[in-house]
């Protein structure tokens, strides 16, 4: 059977490639969606990738996931330190969430540090650019199948 | 005179019924909605719901509120921990709100403590279900009558 | 069958229509015990009364509470903010409580933003003068009659 | 007319003497009270002292005193550092108080700095044993003769 | 010579056995202090209890304890947390104090891990249950003894 | 070469003239832009003004201006204080930003003092009305110029 | 023997009478110190009166103090709340310090609670207008003669 | 009417130019004297320039400048971030004040953010080199014109 | 059946007897022992004692004592505040584990206030010298025969 | 040419298996050693395992890996939370490490959330079980590959 | 060719020998001074020494260092805990300046702990008497002849 | 007669030379123990060095000093911050230490402020690479000569 997950990414990664590249890399979203794509391409899974810089639509699409998806790969980028919105979304969906950062956020302004939507996924892959949504996406899966 | 009230629903709350019912309860927004409709029926009150999961709109239905409203019954979901642009907003009209909340949020995680919109409203009633509507209603019918 | 519900005043409660009328109101105690008396006349509901200023007598009177009352209505004036021993005293019988205050504490000064009691509670009403007892009191009605 | 003027003293202050004379001092609270009376004896002034362990009971006396005093001088002790209910008691009436303490309190513990019944007092004498209240009480009346 | 211990109980702790048994015990007062009572009943040792709700009538026991005991077994309850006016009437008096809990306070919320009173005793004995009270007692008896 | 500058506005500014004039001035935004633009008239400057409640669409203003503005003059409202993605949103684009406040945030609320997005701003303009954004405009001027 | 006094004020008192005097009252400094002599005139004390807005030259008052006077009346105005300099320099010298304070300062801003150099005085004289000078001396006088 | 303006410098100013010039930029004081002086030349303006290191003279010039000034433009350098001092002065007389500084404060070490004077000001210009003194007396005079 | 307890000591505790006498009392570790042996000697206990400077070999006595142990009495000397790892390790073992102090920890410096291995365990005694374990033992037998 | 990798874990990961199974899983450290090197069988890579309690042999492994490995995956245990001296042991080696973690500690207690270590990582894998190692592995060879 | 340095002393230090010898010695500042030229006599050294009381001379003795002087070696005494005007002249000039203090200003209060000049700093020499002058110089000298 | 110092090394110091020597300089530990060796070659002092990355072994290199060294120098490395168990070995042996760093540790990251070690020596030497070592030395005999 098909699975299907969400990779769902939050406020001004839909300029990545341009957007400080010495943090974040030279990739942009669309780059790494067609990677992401075409390593997971002979396997029995679907990826739809969403990105908003809009709380309240991260909020909705984590809700549609109910719907149609089995999983959700997350990068809430900035609010990930302040959102207890989108931290209460996930609790009330049915979902596992796995929360992927390109950049390792802990080795950056104190701020960075507090993680207000962790508690409530499954675990976190961060720090390794683009790979983290690989390895966020590989962790879901092996979380499902269990 | 018909009194109008705009009850002000804040994140996730569409989701509620199936939204961690040991916390929020199992009735649906429509199922409250009903409720309070019924509850208010023989009296000259008229009740406009509202949900969404964006801070903006919210803070532009209390905007709105202005020009046909008496007064809000406002339940911000986890926006009543950092929102202070919906604080600011409810400052910005000139309206009474009353804030309401289904779970005892006070005995709850830490951060739930912290409430950025109290202060510039009325008052509260929390932690009663769809009842905490119920009172919040009449608080504002009493607190309009004075 | 009668509703026995003790409505318990910590301290300085018995100065209410003199003290700090521009925060607390113009109605004595009395009149508040007479307006809630008269609300509930024709309900199978018996109210008693009692206020003290002694953190040990409130202590006492919820341990008495579980012999004859089927809830409590409290307010806890100041105690609120720091009286670990009423919290326990709380927890230490088995009785649903539900808090209230005349006004809104959250907008007043910071100390008093910190709940110690509210968390073993059901419920609270806060900010709306002597309804904040009478909807208190609905809402204990209502969790009682679930 | 004769001022009258209410003496009142915390918990432990009833062991002065020979409660750690390092620090309090080796007079009793009678000795102190006959030198404040000999001090005042040819003046229009009435002292009533009064000295209680249980934070009702204080409360209770600055209640009463509405009915026959002009003012209090207030040692409330160690509840100095946390009775908001005290405090709340001083604002609920309408009488001057000027806060005393026998030994300087800045000088102990970190705990002791913590003043929450001083922002509702007129002023406070502080480190200066029995005679913090000689200087207490004409603060007093000098406040009073305004 | 007959040793004279008085075992001071602080608020709530007069419903043990029916308190949060998962926490407390089913044990009650009554009962500790008949084992109490058989456990010494052969050495010279003069055991009285006492329990109060009342901070004020705590702080006053301890006062009248100088007359006849030769040290405290004490309990604060909820007030080890906050009452200063009990650490005061310790440091009062010229009398060993032993504190003691029934449960492990330092796994409990942590409000209960600031400790007030316990600077100014021998030491503590908690998370026992009842022999709490049992091995403060010898630990007071071998501290007279030295 | 004309000079294109983004004057964008947060929340709750729509409500100009009208919210707590006490603070925030007589003048409506429209009335603000008028003068702005009279100001500026016979300078090679083109002002585009936006004003948005919502977090997302200020983060999609500042992203667009990288197609056409040299620079923007923001008014963040309430976001100033807890807004990382807006923050995020000027450091992912390479555009000069001057922060305004109308009012003299400094002087309120405590809360209003934590600034998030001051940092990554060139500099601050606070407190001056309307002329906030008269000079805060032609402090981008001259950073434009350099 | 006379008694010699050095009364020092520190910054901004030296505009008393004319700066907020709501705060302070309509008294000038040099009134102040009339009254003062007056009070003082037929008994065996003498009066310094220095105002300074220099740190530095409050330090050295005080030093110099050493070689001439009994004791200190200390006005430190807002240094006190974080001058640990002048609080040195009353640890280097052998000489009492009284402080006093015209308003009530604990009943105002949160920062000036904060009392830095308190804890090297003997005691405190607040919130009494130009008497908490009239007290502070009479203090320091009953400490000298001791 | 010549509106006289005094633009108060305070500590390390005086070595604009050597100091740090990536952060302070190349200007020395003088010279944004001399331009400050070109811009208002034609206008109905009378600037006087002061520095100094001295907290104390800082003070007394604020205090000197109610004998002949209608403002004040300040740069209280470090002194920002502890001087309750030249906030007291600032409030001690009733002359309009303009706070600026060189570099954008929000951008560098966290403890300057801790701004202790901005609150008695009217408002602030911050981080545009020496054009920050050029608006902030642009402000003032705005203000003044009221 | 025999009782096997092991009585372990973290670092500076081989120091005892010589190391600061007037906090930790004359008594060496080898006295302790040898007391604590004749103590139990009648009694069907067993006990084994460890001492150890290195966290890491205190963890690993943990580790082994699920071999043979019934339970531990651990003194943790300076690690009790803030060796997780010795915390996790008791977690991990399924032994019950009370934690003893030979002197008042409350009442020395404020650092030694942070227990972070107590939460874990049954319960601690406390400021009694050798005694302290002596009752540690006592408690743990009668834990262990529950 | 073969990537060698050092797999260090720290204290208590030795009791994999048995310990607190609900948080850490079923799996022994030696079985999921046993999978790692399956599953990386067929590759160019060689992985060397490690376990220790102690502080100073996981800086001193790290130390030593300089001589042969070309990376590090680090499971820190709870040194996670205070060991500066294994951060410093990482910043002194010129080796790349990946930080992982079996349990989701954000979502656990609150002194788990500091990690002293992680900002000098490269980046972590967290909550996923031994999977997190199988992610931190591919992590540090695809970085390692760049 | 000569070293030529500053040793600048801050406030209170004049006074040392007669100050607190049991914290600061019996030496004065003179003899101090006095046994440093002798001990650098020999050698290409020039020592010029300055006291103040005043922040503001302590700045610009630091300003005209940098005309004659190759470093500074600083005893900042109490300004050493907030003079962040002291901090911002050393980061003006561009010369090497040593701290050092008397006393272990570790080991005292708590608010000696915070430095505010130590970070730009070269280093520091604490708790040795005059010879932490001593070794001061000779630290900065080895500084300068790198 | 000879003096005998124990020149102490914690976590990290054996990587000196290599590691990061922008903060820690080239020069390899032996090479410091080299040129210390030579400085001290014609004095009557004897050097013992010792490194550990073990937090139990510095402890009983210290308990060891007590049986033939006259003093210890100790850089305590990362140690410094948190080993609240070397400072309770200091405190048990008889034996005056000197604390050193090779970096200025103030000038560094946050958590390096926090010095738990540093009270319970004689002083410290911090910033001046290997002569951290040599002043400390020195300042040591100096002590130990007194």
């Amino acid at each position: 059977m098909t699975v299907r997950i969400l990779v769902l990414n939050g406020p001004n990664l839909n300029l990545l490639g341009t957007r400080q590249p010495e943090i974040y890399g030279a990739d942009t979203l669309e780059e790494i969606q067609r990677r992401l794509e075409q390593h997971f391409a002979g396997r029995d899974v679907e990826l739809r990738f969403h990105q908003s810089n809009h709380e309240g639509e991260i909020i909705e699409q984590i809700h549609q996931a109910r719907t149609w998806a089995n999983g959700i790969v997350l990068n809430p980028g900035a609010y990930s330190h302040y959102s207890v919105a989108i931290r209460d979304a996930i609790s009330s969906v049915n979902l596992p969430v796995v929360e992927v950062h390109l950049s390792n956020i802990h080795a950056r302004e104190a701020f960075r540090h507090n993680l207000v939507i962790t508690p409530v996924c499954v675990g976190s892959v961060v720090g390794f650019g683009w790979r983290s949504y690989l390895w966020g996406i590989e962790a879901l899966l092996a979380h499902l199948s269990r």
